[in-house]
């Protein structure tokens, strides 16, 4: 089960003899590059410096991260190791803060503590894979459900990179994409470029090329005057966070899309999120409590450590947005489709 | 007059000891090249290149270098200079399609033709100097009409350059910024960094800073959720060409931003676009006619010569986009300001 998925050979995160091996997204597309990370502080670390991103690929990085814990608090002789294991957990969950994912994947790990005891290194790594195996299959079948629900069309767009490389292994958004493809009911995807970490250049453009899927890549201010010309069908993206009443968390950029597709003079443009249960958190009302990363400001300032802007600029770098429920067409889940979301539809969804 | 504006050091086109000096745009903000160009080719060249840009810029650029065309074909003998020189002016005026100010220039130099046959490149020299010297009051007169409809305000979002640099040497949308500033009437730009040359990150942070004017840098897709969060009262932008209907031709960004600025939740973000009436195309319809221009793809997937997007990625790389005129609250001209713009509006501005 270490490579995910039969039809991408694109694996972010896998378990292999024994440490978790990463391919080192930062360095994409120039170099394919994995890492081998043998502690849970090196995994959140990688999390937090974006060797690993998207939302379930951070949540199955940090599952992974949980059974390097156990090892080295029970190699370091603790007595309670679920008690030592805390602080090295709490570590992993504060890695990044809008994608829930990651809070999800170390409960679900953490649910099992009681149940392992008597190899909990083995316990827990069954239960990381299954993590894995499960976020592959949930893609595979929102592929199936989005490709369903938008029929054949001749082009969409979608934001940053919610693909192979940003989950188990197949992709959300990206994973409908794949489906459609599959199906010859699509003929070209528009990617943003995806500022300012260029997930749409760096990433969804390897992987679609790779999958050999026609792309082709724009700056992100082009996706209204697509609209505006009646390109694009549908917007497909993925999603880090989805409150109870149905706002989404994504990547920066996503909301501008959201509010551009249904103005009036782009009728036609739909809007689709795609996301597995596990994206949704239903202790956050709306999307106003959703906590929105702020990165570092060099991200927009400097390029490959040479400055793009005054060395004396300021900068805001807000990492994600908040599109609020009422801008979305549909959520596309593993256990279904919620058209028009709103609370009920989502509790009644989970409730399944 | 070689030196424009008292307010502020920048000339990014001046005429020094019979030729043209330039600010390399392309440069900035790491260095602060100035070249020398000394025939109508290199003007051109530099216009397509885009050592100059801004439409304002462009035309006062072509302008000097009608002038240096003139001296070409006389120093080359020509009987006939008026007919040996259209071919240097057409170069000139194919140098880059979308800004109308480069006809604009071209045109109006060609009227004094007949006028200046003693001495024709000191007659043309003066009405380029004219051109560049109306340009700066234009600005100046513009920044004082766009800061008294706006008022007192927070903050500000403008996107691209429209400031000296783009200009005779004072600006257009930060002709109105500096304006606003300078009563005290204003806090904080937000710039759009633009993608994909930079302008925003390169040239606005630039000018501004050297100005002293606060300025935080966003990524372009930032500015609707500035909106959102109700952190800004106008949108202030440039035009590269206005339509007969009022339709604006601006760099890609603009038209998101301004649906953005108009999306119901958004109330009291107000669009401005300010611009002297040389922008406007009166022989154009709508937007719908007006050119626009498509730049190589490796300004998307290439950084500073090094890739950034898998080599065999397409790309689709228009710098420009069309903003209709019901989305536009105001059209800031040196003639006056249009509220509501309107075919009807501009005609009466035009013939005043």
């Amino acid at each position: 089960m270490n490579h995910p998925s039969p039809d991408s050979r694109i694996r972010p995160v896998s378990w292999v003899n024994g440490v978790v091996e990463m391919l080192d997204q930062r360095l994409l597309p120039e170099q394919e590059t994995y890492v081998r990370l043998q502690t849970s502080h090196e995994i959140a670390g990688a999390i937090h410096d974006m060797v690993v991103r998207g939302a379930p690929a951070i949540g199955i990085a940090a599952a992974y991260g949980v059974v390097l814990a156990v090892r080295q608090v029970i190699n370091a002789g603790s007595a309670d190791w679920q008690t030592a294991i805390e602080p090295l957990m709490q570590q992993l969950a504060e890695a990044r803060p809008t994608a829930v994912n990651l809070h999800w994947a170390i409960t679900r790990m953490r649910r099992r503590f009681t149940e392992v005891t008597d190899d909990p290194e083995a316990g827990l790594l069954a239960e990381a894979r299954a993590i894995q195996a499960e976020d592959v299959e949930a893609n595979r079948r929102m592929g199936e459900l989005g490709a369903a629900v938008i029929g054949r069309v001749d082009a969409v767009l979608t934001h940053c990179n919610a693909g192979a490389l940003a989950t188990g292994g197949y992709g959300t958004a990206l994973g409908v994409v794949r489906s459609l493809y599959a199906k010859q009911h699509l003929a070209m995807v528009y990617a943003c470029e995806t500022r300012p970490w260029l997930q749409g250049s760096r990433l969804t453009a390897w992987e679609l090329s790779i999958d050999q899927i026609p792309v082709t890549l724009i700056a992100d201010s082009v996706a209204a005057t697509l609209m505006q010309a009646g390109k694009i069908s549908w917007v497909i993206v993925g999603a880090d966070r989805i409150a109870a009443n149905g706002d989404v968390a994504n990547k920066i950029g996503t909301y501008a899309h959201a509010v551009c597709a249904r103005h009036p003079r782009h009728h036609g443009v739909r809007f689709m999120v795609v996301a597995p249960t596990s994206t949704f958190d239903p202790q956050t009302a709306s999307g106003k409590q959703i906590p929105i990363e702020v990165r570092d400001g060099r991200e927009l300032t400097h390029f490959r450590g040479r400055p793009i802007a005054p060395v004396a600029a300021h900068s805001h770098n807000p990492v994600f947005d908040v599109t609020p429920a009422d801008l979305i067409d549909c959520i596309v889940t593993e256990k279904g489709v919620i058209q028009r979301p709103d609370q009920a539809k989502i509790q009644a969804l989970l409730a399944r």
